[in-house]
């Protein structure tokens, strides 16, 4: 998409300096600052600098810069919160509020309450349903699902 | 903690070909498999080959490659299941599972219902609240919050 910094992206603002955050990370990668309505307090979002709309946008060759920044976030989101595991998620269009890539990263504690996401499942009607999607993805990556170790599939077990 | 692959892990099983999956990616970096309890259909789930617990213990010359293979399965499943965007998270200790880092990548569509973890939220009782938050994650990292361009913070603005 662009890597041009749109005049109304509110975290663009916020990297450069002219909208309130509470700060947590600053480097020339990435930004870290508390979300203004916390899933959690402590609840941070981590952006890179450059404003890249999703995760797709984001250049390859700056993937692991970034979200070594994310995993040093997470470990001090746990570390400064004594918090027992952190949740690290973002929405990529739907469901994202901001048009610039940014990672929730919410410290988790036990007993928290939070379900989230994860729940209700649904099932797939059968075993061929399933292997229909498998196979529409993995052909959207250019890919054969090749018979070498690590792919040789067993039967499913029953359920 | 650990790279030596517990003998009672599922997802090193899957790995090794051992336990079944409908792999959709597999290459000496990551594998990807359908979780079997999908969030929607074509829920995938990303895990590197190694065995490393949470985002924590994921070495960060590996980081990059890691991501960059989730970022084509996301990218995989908008385009090989037409879907309008994509769920990318992960639980780090809390609600995790399976004790492998794994990555949710789930199909999102417009008004599919989904709102999941990022409701509801909290309030900070006041800024000074917030600020001591963002403060000790700071802390955590080991890095001041300086005064220079993209830390400077403009009085928060009324709510």
């Amino acid at each position: 998409m662009t890597t041009v910094p749109p005049a109304e992206c509110v975290f663009c603002a916020v990297v450069a300096g002219t909208t309130a955050a509470h700060v947590v990370f600053d480097d020339d990668v990435a930004m870290a600052f508390l979300d203004t309505h916390p899933v959690f307090k402590g609840h941070v979002l981590v952006v890179p600098r450059s404003h890249y709309a999703t995760l797709a946008d984001l250049p390859a060759a700056e993937i692991g810069a970034f979200y070594e920044r994310v995993q040093r976030i997470s470990n001090a989101v746990m570390i400064g919160l004594d918090a027992n595991g952190t949740f690290v998620a973002q929405n990529n269009v739907v469901s994202q509020s901001v048009p610039h890539l940014h990672v929730h990263v919410v410290p988790r504690r036990r007993k928290d309450g939070l379900r989230g996401f994860f729940w209700p499942r649904v099932r797939y009607a059968d075993d061929a349903e399933a292997a229909d999607y498998a196979a529409r993805i993995a052909d959207a990556l250019g890919l054969a699902v090749t018979s070498g170790p690590g792919t040789s599939l067993p039967p499913d077990p029953p359920r």
